[in-house]
């Protein structure tokens, strides 16, 4: 506490308090002397709490990340001879878009550099769907990314982002994540947007969630979060565009890592679920005119197998077996309907909480997840039930943890005495600049 | 990270960011496990931040207040045969008070356990005064402290609190100085009163500043605070009142250690400042009602020089020795006015930072404090001024720092071409039960 900045620091966090927007050299300030341990742990969490009551100006979210990026280094894939066009999803539940949309978009020309992160709580990590596959490695050197994404045959890399990338928002999130202080629009947009400008990429896509199984819950909020999220992306000169998409039901018909890797496989030959098709088409038109290359038609790459084999490539790429059995639970059992009718909701943070309490997602960062742990779907928004027909079936090598997913479940469907229901549409709004 | 308690602690903090009212469990446990640093720092300045943000229902603070007495040991002075009564006050500038009126109210039949803090920023602390003091000895054993106030010829102590008594207060109010979270008034509320009710004093006076030198500028605030800090003693059974007193204008002519010790001398030899006269006698007449010896009169006990008897025996029992020369600063420099005119107005802010800089206060817990270094006041509100006569004098050490106090005391002093002022009454409001 005899530390001189220590006061500097407290000046800070009352000027936020207070409402008061923070000068970019009380930014640069604060956040370079976070990174170096001179503002202490305690310090930065009042502030991001003071952050999460008083906001963010759209300067000070500028200025906040332009700090973050700066904490670390920048990554440069200009030299690979082709567009680079990334995706970012804030989180939901079987959201498995970016296992078949990452090699469908290399398939159509573009290189897809896709950091990813692990999961925590009720959504899954990419990193951790794709560890399920026998071999296949998270972590690559720079240089290796560069190889693969340079690579004609290859183009695509899903890969943990370095410890260099943005250390300060690292060490912030790891913060938020045990201080009450995750949900702050502004520190979500400059987190996702800070690692995504550092990481270098050409253009950048952004399906930001909302619903019952997303952070943001209501429309107004994931708009702010998405209309901010493109302003710094702008900012930086990096092209970028948002859709809201619907997170009320889960994506698809899986939750669990091994089981979304087999539903996206499913997608990559040719079938799979209506609303991943859906969902990986329209970001990959968005990726592909960002990259310049609206003319080419990804559902095409998708029947002729061409996203397949792509999918193969990029796996091998990362020690990876496309061929190996995928790892299977040792306990299954079934969850059935108790009356007839049509299910007219299913609740995704249900289905993500139970997914996680059989195994598949972790409490704390850190924690080892089951490949093989999950919830499969068998009736979704729209699928009539007879009672006693199975709803779902619950995978797990821990058959100690099947009551505590079934209480999860227990008012998971709605389950109501209609003829059908309205769909409602998966992309709700697209916020960016208009199509090339 | 993997501690379980850390995850129930971000439910705690999220609850409290959300604005749920906290149960007395989650209060007890978040208390106690940040007592056993199960809690961290990071996220119990979280909470606090929250905590500014929401508030406190008078239910939580009361719980709150009892988490922080629990977490450490209760004293009790049941045994030494007097009433006893402590003054607190919420810390103003030139606020000597504490000097005259222990001995004084000692001397009128009532024992006064006096635990004070040290100074931070622009307001001083007791003990920082007292120790200017040659030989005396702020440090204290519980029985020594009990002997004292059971001594017929003393009876007054003013010492440090014991690392036992209330620790989660100490631990929380050395973590809410850095981090912007000391102004929030259940928190405030809730660290006075765990201290004065573990203390074991049979009744308590609060004077609870209010204006430009005070923490608390406007009187809401201040009735707020005193109106909850009554409540809380009343529920734990502890009798007290609370007099809200002005503190625009510093309190006599001097702030700093040896120049306010010195002047509270004066106080006791029956001359000394009109103002401080007047709120130690407001003080001493609550202090001896609330004790049960409302018939005694104060004033004739510093009249009669009973009040200098104990002044001395209270000094010599701490170490000191009473008729030792204070030591006197190496230099010292006026101020003198620009103008003819009356003083308006005085800012007791500009002066207690002028204090501060001089080296009577200190910028971080644990620094050295000059025990020489201050202002001497020699014009106050309602004094008449010429220009070039003398407003001030400097004291310090450290001639270096004189340029900085003389730009902190730049506005400090309002004259204006008028006959007289006003004087605003010095005691504004009392808060408690009758007096009886």
């Amino acid at each position: 506490m005899a530390e001189r900045g220590a006061h500097d620091a407290v000046s800070i966090i009352a000027a936020k308090r207070d409402g008061r927007e923070l000068a970019p050299a009380q930014i640069d300030w604060v956040v370079d002397a976070f990174t170096r341990g001179i503002v202490a742990d305690e310090q930065m969490s009042a502030l991001a709490m003071a952050i999460y009551f008083r906001g963010m100006t759209r300067d000070e979210v500028r200025h906040w990340t332009d700090a973050m990026i700066a904490s670390g280094k920048r990554m440069d894939f200009s030299g690979i001879g082709r567009p680079t066009v990334d995706k970012h999803s804030t989180g939901g539940v079987g959201d498995k878009i970016t296992l078949p949309l990452a090699p469908l978009v290399a398939a159509c020309g573009a290189s897809v550099p896709q950091l990813s992160g692990r999961g925590l709580g009720h959504t899954g990590g990419t990193l951790d769907k794709l560890e399920s596959i026998p071999g296949w490695q998270a972590d690559l050197g720079a240089d290796d990314m560069v190889d693969i994404l340079a690579d004609p045959k290859i183009g695509a890399v899903v890969c943990a982002a370095g410890a260099d990338l943005a250390p300060a928002d690292k060490r912030l999130y790891a913060l938020r994540d045990v201080t009450g202080t995750v949900e702050s629009i502004p520190l979500i947009a400059s987190s996702i947007m800070s690692k995504k400008i550092a990481e270098g990429t050409g253009a950048l896509i952004l399906d930001v969630k909302v619903g019952a199984g997303a952070f943001m819950k209501q429309r107004d909020d994931a708009c702010e979060l998405a209309q901010t999220m493109v302003e710094l992306g702008a900012g930086a000169g990096l092209h970028t565009v948002a859709l809201l998409t619907a997170m009320d039901a889960p994506l698809g018909r899986t939750a669990g890592n091994a089981l979304e890797v087999r539903e996206a496989v499913e997608v990559l030959a040719g079938g799979g679920p209506a609303d991943i098709v859906e969902l990986t088409l329209a970001l990959a038109r968005e990726m592909l005119d960002a990259a310049g290359l609206s003319h080419v038609d990804p559902e095409a790459a998708l029947r002729d197998g061409r996203a397949m084999d792509r999918w193969r490539s990029m796996i091998t790429a990362q020690g990876g077996d496309p061929k190996a059995d995928l790892p299977v639970a040792r306990h299954n059992e079934v969850v059935y309907a108790e009356t007839d009718g049509v299910v007219t909701a299913l609740d995704a943070m249900d289905v993500g909480v139970a997914a996680w309490k059989l195994g598949a997602g972790r409490t704390v960062q850190g924690e080892k997840v089951q490949a093989a742990a999950g919830v499969e779907l068998h009736a979704k928004p729209g699928d009539r039930v007879r009672a006693e027909s199975p709803l779902a079936t619950l995978h797990t090598d821990s058959p100690e943890r099947m009551n505590v997913a079934r209480a999860a479940l227990a008012d998971a469907w709605t389950v109501r005495d209609e003829t059908s229901v309205n769909a409602a549409p998966l992309v709700i709004e697209r916020i960016g600049p208009g199509r090339g």
